[in-house]
């Protein structure tokens, strides 16, 4: 039993979708007649009247009388991109926690609209031929309840994340592969391995709160560059960082930095790795976003770029296929026996069913064809969420154009301040992350975070309605 | 469905190898005739036969002609217990990993009779029902893979951890409870709470190399007090250690110390939470073979004995249900909240699936027949264990009685080096524990720990056989 195919409709709304979010159809621009589309998609007409209809109910399309379809303005086009941060300081400081905390909490609260978080819907993960094949691996496995798979993990799977690393430039040993329990266990051991207590790493600014997290909880220090929306990370402050100050690691997020969702260029990845490695220190790269590229190519990993073997390659399912299983990897020629042993030692090992299970998913095919639909729908809610912002936020607001991810990073007029709205929007039922997570040195004061990952709804139209009007009138 | 119940010549046979290992029948004792049995179980006469021919098959009873069955000499009760423990130093020192590594690796390898091992066979666990509960979450929340359930862990499933801490005399809130990736995750992150690196822990001697790993593993110094086979815990030396060393905390294993077996008797129990925690230190009490009691009654928690709050209580499924699940728990009414914080920092959160599967298999009720049935089993594969040892081992062989859990603690002749030994084995497929990774200061340089989880086989005897020959005839 395989997943159901998407109705012919869909199939043409789609089509539409992916011409808007990849720029061949612009703001304003006429689309297909519903003729022409017939004859092109090869379906009935009424299949296309249908998919029109959708696209217009959801403010994809507009209908112009006596003249056809045409893309909706964008209003989104004409929100600007956040000011490029200023790092008053790049010393080492740890990472204060007190927000972070309420953060953590809104996350557990059910009742909150979850505007806070960096996940899709659970709709639309693959949950349907997840489940198929669970049922599959417990009828071909029926003792796995009682198997260990000790670190580094399920060997079919490790071969199945090498064979995806290779697609992003990378080809990997499954050798060099190792399990873990998502991709901040992975970050997590691989700090462990690279850094003694006391020690400094340098991070992003901004970067996932996670990251700032596990870093304190392993007892060290940051030093911050800045990643600027629309270039990524700035090698000209990794280079002064490197030489003002003694690094054991960097834990750096190139493809689709959260919250920014910029990419970094390959020239500029390329210049990082040397910079990096070649003053021996080793890269831990966050990649958990990297298939979700809104572009049509993958983006390379740091790793595509790395002669000496430093950089570590981390990433997981919880953003493209099953958040609930808690299953990442490390990747790395040189670290990967220690990190497996730090695995050991720390938690013995990764479920059973969800690594068999996964290895299935892969083996079997598919995942890049779910993995087009979902980036689709992502880039699609990105454009809504834009255009939203670009209607009831007030003038001043600024958005990063992001490049892939599940997050819009948006710049708030300067007298906001955004853990009060956080608060106040929490009072509301509404969850949004307030710029100070996201580092340890900047404050980002009126910065915040809004998920992309969910359905789209009316629902979340008067979400993003409410808080503009929180914006522009607090209190 | 329920797992279908045990045959009726099965249930003869359980009957007769619990009165066995409770000691009601002892070695060389008349078992009642075929016609007794079959009027006390109310079973026909051929049920009886049928029942009496396996055990006779197994060894653990023997026809005498004219007579009837008699239980079989048991040449184990000739074996005497290993010598007290005698520490030289109780200085910190930190653990030092070399043998641990090669034991790692040996336990990955699947050519290899798991001797070495502390679990039982895959076919003993419940893992019929698991997969038929498996299935019914599947359909009841099929969108699991896109849930995340964050730290402390589902609602349902710590509120039936809590229910069973009550067993262990400690009635618990299930506020208390943080669901963790395994016991070892569980210790790990307590420690974390705990201690700073360099800080000095009390463990015991000999204890779990999976604690002295993840001791070594947190940066973290070790003192150790004795644990005696047949007697437990030296609560004199305890309180030494105290007087002597400032402690960040204690990691304990009143209930079946793995490798020794021993129960730690209530009296003391009291008097160990009474010194430590009357010193301010915290226990994390290690309680993952609490539920592998011999004896008919559950011991008692550490927890149980607490008025300060400073006893930690892990558990876990691996050593009953489901090895392969990686779900454990820490309760603690005081670090619970810091706890499930440094879950959520290191790995975020423990899969979706087996919490819910696991919910279920506990308020279902059955998990303490089936219980029932694998203590019988263990306890029954000791006695089995300790025959083979009396019959191929050398003199001056002793070992000790275990109370409970899964393993023997052996003391071979004080000529033999384990570690030779385990590296004999490995070369003959047989897979040991040697005494040097049980201890970071004393070295157990004779002693050997046999894993006593599995299935009896011939295969399993004739291991045990070629053990006692590379022991009488090294090299």
């Amino acid at each position: 039993m395989s997943p159901p195919e998407p109705l012919l409709y869909e199939k043409v709304a789609r089509l539409v979708e992916e011409q808007i979010a990849s720029g061949a159809l612009r703001g304003s621009e006429r689309i297909p007649s519903v003729r022409a589309m017939s004859r092109m998609a090869r379906v009935s007409v009424s299949t296309v009247v249908q998919a029109y209809m959708r696209l217009e109910s959801a403010g994809v399309i507009e209908a112009r009388p006596q003249s056809g379809f045409y893309v909706k303005i964008s209003s989104a086009a004409r929100l600007p991109q956040p000011k490029r941060h200023v790092l008053r300081s790049t010393r080492p400081r740890s990472v204060a926690s007190e927000v972070l905390d309420t953060c953590l909490e809104a996350m557990m609260r059910e009742d909150v609209l979850p505007l806070n978080g960096a996940f899709a819907s659970p709709t639309l993960y693959p949950t349907r031929r997840l489940n198929y094949l669970t049922r599959e691996v417990l009828r071909d496995h029926p003792l796995h309840a009682g198997e260990l798979l000790r670190p580094p993990g399920d060997a079919d799977l490790r071969r199945e994340i090498a064979k995806r690393m290779a697609l992003a430039g990378s080809p990997t040993d499954p050798q060099e592969v190792v399990v873990t329990s998502g991709a901040m266990d992975a970050i997590t051991l691989t700090l462990r391995v690279l850094c003694q207590p006391g020690d400094t790493v340098l991070v992003e600014s901004p970067t996932y709160f996670g990251i700032l997290q596990t870093v304190e909880y392993s007892g060290l220090k940051v030093v911050e560059v800045p990643n600027q929306p629309g270039e990524g990370i700035d090698v000209d402050a990794v280079r002064q960082a490197v030489g003002a100050t003694k690094l054991a690691a960097a834990i750096l997020m190139p493809n689709f930095n959260n919250p920014v969702g910029s990419i970094t260029s390959d020239e500029r990845k390329r210049e990082l790795v040397q910079v990096l490695t070649g003053a021996g220190i080793a890269i831990i790269e966050d990649d958990v976003h990297g298939d979700l590229h809104y572009d049509t190519q993958r983006p390379l990993s740091l790793r595509s770029f790395d002669e000496a073997g430093l950089v570590v390659t981390c990433g997981s399912v919880s953003k493209t296929i099953a958040l609930g299983y808690r299953i990442g990897w490390a990747v790395s020629s040189q670290f990967h026996g220690e990190i497996a042993r730090a695995k050991s030692f720390s938690s013995t090992a990764c479920p059973t069913l969800q690594q068999k299970v996964l290895a299935r998913y892969y083996a079997t095919g598919g995942y890049d064809r779910f993995l087009r639909g979902l980036r689709q729908t992502i880039a699609c809610n990105v454009q809504r969420m834009m255009e939203a912002i670009a209607r009831y936020f007030p003038p001043g607001t600024r958005v990063a154009r992001p490049a892939g991810g599940l997050v819009l990073w948006v710049e708030l007029p300067s007298s906001v301040d955004s853990v009060e709205l956080f608060r106040a929007a929490l009072a509301k039922r509404i969850g949004i992350s307030p710029g100070a997570v996201f580092s340890a040195t900047a404050n980002y004061r009126n910065y915040i975070r809004l998920n992309c990952g969910l359905t789209w709804t009316a629902k979340m139209e008067k979400a993003v309605e409410r808080l503009g009007k929180m914006i522009a009138a607090p209190g």
